[in-house]
């Protein structure tokens, strides 16, 4: 049985082309970037010729990127890092939908004394830049609002969103994850000071991501030692992932006319055909402004967890919320913070696409998910009959908003 | 021309076994350990089991080792990682010889106004426990105190420095960056607290290390997200990295009673070649406990750095002190911290060797570097006749200490 690999957003392969050009790096081209020989000093050359790479993916600066070891280390350097300076105490204003790196750093702040604020988002997942200027007074700010919701694929309009932080003085960050390789990401026209990414999640290895740090904004170092990264994070570089981040940006961005549009439409084929053929189901999260490879599906009366479970067993992976979640039985913060109850927010799917996602494997999901779905009702029905409780909305039927 | 790579302190190329092994994890099995699907249960085993391995080879327990993404982030983790309840307002104590990976630490928590100290070493660059006990008066402490100096490869008895450091309560962190690999390490043996190792120190791949922490000592992260390695590093985790670092450390461990002697024959060759040949050479760093792949040396009257390129156009890549600090026109401060003054400081090479480390490649330095030192040290002369200042003790006959 092919399998149908549908948790992209979780982690993707790393792409043949990408491993090919890392792997002299582990070889004959092993040598310390810092190393004052000539093979040293080669290293050291395409380290610098991955840095400009990337920077021309992103619309950046080459001395504007640092690299890191993934997301997770970029939001954290992003957050503390920024909290230098006149902005040591500053207010850290964050959103309720962010991944745990960035929220779980809020709580530690709040422990060290910050004055945090988490603001909002509508039932779609969307944050008011009113709501953001509202909660700006003037005095020393970082704001963090993440571009792509890894969960329920919200896009905001960080561009819009910064202005409302630069306006009021404030540093902005962005967790750009989900989106970098995704859908088009220009940190000039977004003029965001911080911004996040990941190799792993555009077919780049784990254990390598960036920080874009915007020219002239101080950071203090979550890691000191040796001052590579121009001091603002120490460490010997890992250089076969310098490579790989570099080539797998280059190869997303330059194919993203494509993979974009073609990703897409499978995204709303998926979501459209599971809407017009299984009764229950809805849709988390936006339709338009949407990650095009993010669809996250609801169904009444069935818990997420089972539905996954069913789904694997049949070939197709698929995730609850985030992989970063599994195994919780509370229900996904971000769902909680769309408004959905308990139930509902326990009964969400994560399928997210990638770009060698293709049509017969959307085709094979419609197969196996409305059947799937129907049986699992019925097994839940005879439990009830058993004596177990249901949640209310259990078979009713419901249509997307 | 063969080239003769002599820096292995520096870094290592990754060995063919490794590699072939972590390759799976770029390709099918690159699935997210935290997702809730058999393929990513799959790579949640296989995480596991490169958890146990790295256990065993050190003799601690697998919940015992968190990954990182190598020596500078496990130094920093456990340094800021271990101030936290009692010992948030500790007592940092470390030596003049660490890795700038706890040096700028340690300079960074002055900043914040913890109380440091600096344990000067001997000529040898030996800490002398009795300095380290009269440094402890009780209050919560935390040490650090490398294993084995990456520059002079001067190993500290750290069972008896840890012994110290618990009986007055503190905390105790080593650096076993330049050891773990090289020589027998045993976390239970060694009873410390802490201990951190990079895998492309003894022929992993870069991006990748780890720290050890002895159960139930308390841990804040530096990294907050996901809660993966038990809430003490979130991020997804770095899966062939881990998977490589714990087969190069078997390997390494395996081999070990071989490589160790062999290597350090290599070595006591190299120097004691270089004492009997050239007029005006010293070694830096004890004879004795002594790293089996380190070799550094002074020659009267010459730099390091122009010694480092005249033996790379001979095909020898050698460092001057920590390939960290190259290009910097300081003199090291582990050189400066065992007394030698300047000049002498800024005249020294670190020539490490390695596990593939030939005979013949030692013999090929013997016949290179006496020469080249004599035709240095002439045109040396020459330049001092246009009127070059020079070091007093130049071409004055040296012996070792």
């Amino acid at each position: 049985m092919e399998r149908v690999y549908l948790d992209n957003a979780a982690t993707t392969a790393t792409r043949p082309e990408v491993l090919a050009a890392m792997l002299p790096y582990f070889g004959e081209e092993f040598a310390n970037p810092s190393s004052p020989h000539h093979r040293g000093q080669r290293v050291r050359r395409a380290l610098a010729q991955a840095r400009r790479k990337i920077a021309e993916s992103l619309h950046a600066e080459p001395d504007e990127i640092v690299f890191t070891s993934g997301g997770s280390e970029s939001d954290n350097l992003a957050i503390f890092g920024s909290l230098t300076g006149s902005f040591a105490r500053a207010h850290f204003v964050t959103t309720s939908i962010e991944h745990h790196a960035v929220l779980h750093a809020a709580d530690a702040l709040r422990a060290r004394g910050h004055r945090v604020t988490i603001l909002a988002v509508d039932r779609e997942g969307v944050v008011d830049p009113n709501e953001l200027r509202a909660a700006l007074d003037g005095t020393p700010a970082v704001v963090s609002v993440m571009h792509g919701n890894n969960e329920v694929g919200t896009l905001q309009d960080i561009a819009r969103l910064a202005a409302v932080a630069h306006e009021r003085g404030a540093i902005f960050h962005t967790d750009a994850v989900q989106t970098v390789g995704h859908i088009p990401v220009d940190v000039s026209a977004l003029a965001v000071d911080l911004l996040s990414l990941s190799a792993h999640k555009f077919e780049g290895p784990k254990g390598i991501g960036a920080l874009v740090v915007r020219r002239g904004l101080p950071l203090a170092p979550l890691i000191f030692g040796g001052g590579q990264e121009s001091g603002r994070r120490s460490g010997t570089e890992n250089v076969p992932g310098a490579i790989a981040l570099s080539i797998a940006l280059e190869l997303a961005v330059k194919e993203l006319p494509d993979t974009g549009p073609r990703v897409g439409r499978l995204r709303d084929a998926l979501i459209d055909g599971v809407l017009a053929h299984v009764q229950g189901a809805a849709c988390n999260g936006p339709r338009e402004a949407r990650l095009p490879n993010n669809v996250n599906l609801r169904f009444d009366g069935i818990e997420g967890d089972t539905l996954v479970v069913g789904l694997d067993l049949a070939g197709i992976e698929v995730s609850t919320g985030s992989a970063c979640s599994t195994g919780s039985l509370e229900p996904s913060h971000v769902q909680s913070a769309l408004g959905l109850e308990a139930a509902k927010a326990r009964g969400a799917i994560r399928l997210s696409l990638g770009r060698t996602t293709t049509e017969a494997q959307i085709d094979r999901v419609m197969e196996v998910l409305p059947p799937l779905v129907e049986r699992l009702r019925a097994l839940s029905s005879d439990l009830t009959v058993a004596g177990e409780a249901q949640p209310s909305a259990l078979r009713k039927p419901r249509v997307h908003p």
